[in-house]
């Protein structure tokens, strides 16, 4: 994806623009991906990037009680290293989920082999699995490809980094932007997979991003955590939160004078809204984006909550699919977010039409808003694929947006006949 | 239905046996139903159920933000008069959600219109709507079709009130159930309607109960909200809660005595499960019923709440409607229910075939597995459309049930296609 082409569908924050390069942008940052073998199909599914020395790397990971060896691996290594990873190694094909204690051992000889090709600890080094639930990943590929793999490391490797993850996803998800922060040029890059399974309860299934300036651990995970609530954790494809959902985030790089933080913690933001966005758009069956934004509720959570559950709603994202303005689906789905608010102070617009106000329908012009709605449709990481619906709850501070897809009998063939 | 029919699909407690009448099954209720010309398919759209004098009515309400005004009117008598409501009064075509004050003012109207002509208190009136949300009640048939409705009050009315409460439905909904109790005999009838934004708060889209034996009010208020708990609080076909949802329980005679309030409360509970069921079966576009019985939690809130999470997963809905044993999106569904459990403590069986021990599948026979799903199937109300899956997730006391139905592209067809 080109740098033109992220700009067109990203919102990016005042002092940053986007640029090429993916996960690798940022100064100090290799990356590389290869076939091992690990897939039926051929596709490439091994992965690695490596930070810069002295890194801080922040994680985020599923809150299913149900959840992979590796990632567990990857929480107990960030905390007691305080976040000081250098690498992950990403493995697609087997999720390594529901694989008994062969999980654990599994992704101890992945990251022990990988410990002795780079000469790092191996508590610095982290894992990341995605694929089929209960399958076991084959070890034998997996430890003759190290070899290649972190002789591949380039700082060019971003693309074979972002292609190497991926499963069922139909397009791959980078993002690069750059900044001037007081005379000095920051980047943040990053890269996510996801397709199905999605609903994240911490991050959406795998997503990486890198930046090239250094920032404390604990302000670095604050950052991250805040982030994540307004990208990750508001996007819901099909409400089905994954084992092995899990975002990590390095920063590595001279560190950034406070005055900039705030800066910082915009184009990290964007960033990972990107992804998040890349990975709905991406959603099994999707026709197009749907992005909620709610207002007017006593706080930004709650207007996030209100902006998922529309966006999770079965019963709209099938009118969306029929390009149906359905107005009752949606305010019936506000309804039942379990925020306190006023019905008849609902206001609400699908694009520029206004359809309700003070919790009544209005005669709006039927026919204009199912030509807005059949106007927007996926095709080439357009602007234009994306269908706005904007809900006002009352007269409070709150603001919240959620991205998701519209359901069509394409996700419901594609999940059917998918054979385990 | 004949009550040979009920008995084979619902599990009947001691002392109960089935038989035909449903509503008015139960002695001194009445009930009658008619076409008064609201809905355009010129389908029976009036239905009306009178309960004996000094009746006891327990409500249970969807507990959306955004509940129609005739929700709001009914949960307000029963609260005014303590529950001494005598009849109810059902329109079907138009929901009565979203139609401003409008909404309270026909509600209104209508009770004061059968006020007069069954000569009660409005008080004791109560009305529930369902059908096309924002739309208003055509008020002038209705009113004009209130003579005919009360002169055709009927012991016999049982199924013509319940083919007049419905909607996008395929078939009715009824049952009745009859027991010796201590030398009495004792009869509990129900109906109820629904297909779609099915995911009930409090109880589905509308439902009805009459018992012929006394209770007291607050005894039976308690009653009746455990037996929701265990049937329309279990069940979901798409995670919409309506705007409407409403069960509305009426018990009238003479006082049972204490000892017979636990078989009475087992008759209860059958009843609404078996309504429950009956809506859950009927889902938009299901070809079979899934039956989700979870055991090993701490308490049964925990087991239905694991329970009710895995038959609202797209992804378990959609592999159960390719009859595909994926045992994995089973047991990723049941980790993000938010109960704790140990994964490593899982064991999973599909009707007779165990999947799952010990938190790992087992090498169980797939084609077996695949043929059982085959071999259920949505036709004539056989006991034969369940696909029964029980998870076993510790060792605690904890126990419970929840019902869905798959998710099909004939699903998505049917709402996305609908006009609204």
């Amino acid at each position: 994806m080109s740098a033109a082409c992220i700009g067109s569908m990203v919102s990016v924050p005042g002092h940053w623009h986007p640029l090429d390069g993916g996960i690798t942008a940022p100064a100090g940052f290799l990356a590389s991906g290869l076939t091992a073998g690990l897939k039926p199909s051929g596709k490439p599914d091994l992965c690695l990037l490596l930070a810069p020395e002295g890194a801080t790397c922040a994680g985020s990971f599923t809150t299913n009680r149900v959840r992979a060896a590796c990632v567990d691996l990857c929480a107990e290594r960030l905390a007691a290293t305080g976040g000081r990873a250098r690498a992950v190694l990403t493995n697609s094909g087997q999720a390594n989920a529901c694989t008994g204690e062969r999980g654990l051992i599994d992704s101890l000889r992945a990251t022990a082999a990988l410990a002795d090709r780079l000469g790092l600890p191996e508590e610095q080094l982290l894992i990341c699995s995605t694929g089929v639930i209960g399958v076991p990943i084959p070890m034998q590929p997996l430890l003759a490809a190290m070899q290649p793999l972190v002789a591949g490391l380039s700082p060019e490797g971003g693309a074979a980094a972002a292609a190497a993850i991926l499963t069922t996803d139909l397009v791959d998800k980078q993002i690069a932007l750059e900044a001037d922060l007081g005379g000095r040029v920051v980047r943040i890059g990053g890269m996510a997979k996801g397709s199905g399974m999605i609903h994240p309860a911490m991050a959406t299934l795998l997503a990486y991003l890198s930046c090239d300036a250094g920032v404390p651990a604990p302000v670095w995970q604050a950052m991250v955590q805040r982030a994540v609530e307004r990208s990750f954790n508001a996007i819901t494809v099909d409400g089905d939160t994954s084992t092995n959902d899990s975002f990590l985030a390095f920063a590595a790089g001279e560190p950034l004078a406070q005055e900039h933080h705030a800066a910082l913690e915009a184009g990290l933001t964007a960033v990972a809204q990107h992804l998040a966005r890349a990975v709905a758009r991406d959603g099994e069956g999707a026709t197009c984006l749907i992005e909620v934004r709610v207002a007017g509720t006593a706080d930004d959570q709650a207007a996030r909550r209100i902006a998922r559950t529309v966006c999770g709603s079965s019963l709209v994202k099938t009118a969306i699919h029929g390009r149906d303005p359905n107005w009752g689906r949606i305010v019936a789905a506000a309804g039942r977010a379990g925020v306190e608010f006023d019905p008849q102070a609902v206001a609400l617009w699908l694009g520029e039409h206004q359809l309700m106000a003070e919790g009544q329908p209005l005669g709006f012009d039927r026919p204009a808003a199912s030509t807005y709605m059949r106007s927007r449709a996926t095709g080439a990481y357009l602007r234009d694929d994306t269908i706005e619906i904007r809900l006002r709850v009352g007269e409070g501070a709150g603001s919240g947006t959620a991205w998701g897809c519209d359901l069509s009998d394409q996700y419901v063939r594609i999940n059917a006949d998918y054979t385990t």
